[in-house]
């Protein structure tokens, strides 16, 4: 438990963004993953309902109960080898539906109107998502397993692309696990969606919560028309599936900047402060307009026991009382 | 043998673009690759004659016989340790040149009007490419060989950076194998050029056509003045030189969603539906404003004896139907 | 030793770039490395200070004496397991600051404003930059060391992100090295600017010089609001830590052009001329309307004694001679 306060949301910003109510915020519970999301049964395949909601201030999100939709949408999660099967119930007047990347899905799953993929007003709609380890082909092609941090988003809403449901806040993460794969003490959605972090600006990017020696693990994903580089300060990661390196000889090149385009997510986890201690980390586009406009939050690291240094705090009191043109 | 009805070219679009008729378009007899581009001597020196010629439309391409130009130009593959002479013949008014990533040029095959390496109007002109396998220098350094999914385009026609020549269409796949790579079935050029796919929008796209559970080969390039990122529904690949992971310890990202920018390439092969079945899948770039401006195709997967499922001929005559802004 | 004429700097650009006096560009003494930057103590702390000064045509740089400082600003060098403390003069009458990526620094060594990070007016400083080799957690979990092509810059004058700092010119690279790796004869720094590199456009890009057969190493450094490409012709390397595959089953793509976008970097080594010779090759950002507007540049390769081919002076003054709207 963090023992500073954490900044609230607040009014609508000056770029039209929704106020997006506490309880809707995506991230919730200080990123304390939710692992009940449809436990699989014994054929390995997990029931899930969603449902796609409007929002105040305009924005539309998914979630795993009534009146519970969030933006970013719950992080979902499965191993290889397991099928999700999401009935996506569509509570507006508009149409929508629900289109994932990187996993195995067929026509009648696929998303898109342009496969008649997709829900109209009122209707609930079953999508279905495969996935498997790694295998060889009978022609002997060693084919990749489906883990990734992938994500799923509107693929109707607006267009036939869902550049509407997109941008109003119809997005999440979608993260396949391959057995071996550690899970994170905490989890949180940084998506970069037009000019916004998960449709906010600062100072009402929701503050991003650990205590150092904390596993964290975050997921990336961008949307909208412009391009991005995802930056975070005093943490690194490797620039592969997993953000880890195998071993001593991984020539993987190590980074702390990685480009975030739309429809492109990674993944990856840090020990939260190792090396660099507690404090008020930076997360923000490193285009130079885009974080002068906006487009930051805070990693905020607290003491191994959850209390948050001075230096953080101030930080954090500097963060929030600024305010963005 | 595909059943059903693919896009025919139709006129020019809203944005200037030139129709390419049907002969002129690159990824001709439905991606089937053709092998004759030049069999090696003895010496593994491959000789071509390529023909830049103007296009219907204002646009330029280049082909291997006159009066067979097309947009995109031809694939070129070679093995690692062969030697392209490729002849240029500028059959146009206007100087141009030929470039290529990856491979080894001397000054005077560099293609650039810095290094006076162009064809003037009506000139012939011969660009020698070299390829090596890798190789340990004296000082002990392992060079990397040549293989890789590279490209070739103009440098000269417009500005000294080729800018109007890559605009009107002087682009094309470059492939350098290694021993051991696996050909593939069937053979797509995409290119994201400007705001067109290989200088075409939708619906006018050509169609990417293969059967079930064949091995087929992309190959995107970049090139204008937008970021673009290139996605392929319900198919991945590994973020390497390939496209395939080397085993079940290879840390690389497997992707569906990659940034695709001016000057750069990359390849990969899918097996065709492997898991997904088959259907129209969607290929576009996912910059919101771009796809739904036209920069999007299909990747119809037809059963595995060619037949074009229902759903599948509904997509496409959906695809082929709209218009866009 | 070079025979043939270098490029002079001239007078400012269109582009209201100011004129960086010979002695205050970056990349001094035609790349070669300059090895006293702070030598470590028994402790493996280097201690450095920096002067950050104003410079003519309004740019501010980074230098190691008073009346040195150049755009690019020094490159750092340090081995893992190194700490640098690098005291900071700001001789400028603006706050300003240092911030490090890839290293490891507490949150007072942040250089940003939102952790009071940052040098007054006619303050100095200390930073301090610690680096680690790889090592396993007391989890079992390996983390990388701090090896990579890292960067410093400014993030502080101006905006809360340093926006006018980068932008005239408060930048430099930051290598970390690993045990092993191998020290080049020339290293070059390009950083893609907004639409300049190293705050200069055709023809006035200082020209990186080097002779056949060097080991050539370039750290490219991205900033600004613009995304680039870049692109180096007739030589590639591996996009992974050092730009060196590992050896023959390495699947790693090689490349000669890469996304170099604001707040990334990237760098590589190559052997001049490797199986190409010497000549003036270009290097640039492969964005159309960003080369011809002279974000270009050479890479000018002569022969192994140092004489420049009579085709590469060519090719020099063609570049020299000419201007860019």
């Amino acid at each position: 438990m963090l023992a500073g306060t954490v900044a609230s949301l607040v009014a609508p910003t000056a770029l039209g963004l929704g106020a997006a109510p506490a309880a809707a915020h995506g991230n919730g519970n200080h990123g304390k993953p939710d692992k009940d999301k449809g436990k699989p049964d014994k054929n390995k395949v997990r029931r899930l309902t969603m449902y796609a909601e409007a929002l105040p201030g305009g924005l539309v999100g998914y979630g795993l109960e009534p009146g519970k939709a969030t933006v970013p949408g719950p992080t979902l999660e499965m191993w290889e080898g397991e099928t999700f099967e999401i009935t996506l119930v569509n509570t507006t007047d508009k149409r929508l539906s629900l289109h994932a990347h990187g996993v195995s899905y067929s026509h009648d799953s696929d998303g898109s109107p342009l496969n008649a993929s997709f829900n109209e007003p009122g209707q609930s709609r079953t999508y279905v998502w495969r996935t498997h380890a790694a295998y060889t082909t009978k022609g002997g092609q060693w084919m990749p397993g489906s883990a990734g941090y992938w994500h799923y988003h509107d693929h109707a809403l607006g267009t036939d692309h869902g550049t509407e449901g997109v941008k109003v806040g119809m997005y999440g993460a979608l993260i396949v696990r391959r057995k071996g794969d550690v899970l994170p003490d905490r989890q949180y959605t940084v998506a970069f969606n037009g000019m916004s972090i998960n449709n906010q600006v600062a100072p009402n990017v929701p503050v991003f919560e650990a205590n150092e020696g904390e596993r964290v693990e975050f997921v990336a994903i961008g949307h909208g028309n412009a391009f991005h580089t995802f930056h975070l300060h005093a943490h690194r990661w490797a620039n592969n599936r997993t953000g880890y390196l195998t071993g001593p000889n991984d020539p993987t090149q190590v980074i702390d900047t990685r480009d975030l385009n739309p429809g492109d997510s990674f993944g990856f986890q840090v020990i939260a402060g190792e090396k660099v201690g507690p404090g008020a980390w930076m997360v923000h586009c490193h285009v130079q307009s885009h974080s002068d406009m906006g487009m930051g939050g805070i990693f905020l690291v607290a003491d191994k026991d959850g209390s948050v240094p001075e230096h953080a705090q101030a930080a954090l009191h500097r963060y929030q009382g600024h305010a963005h043109p």
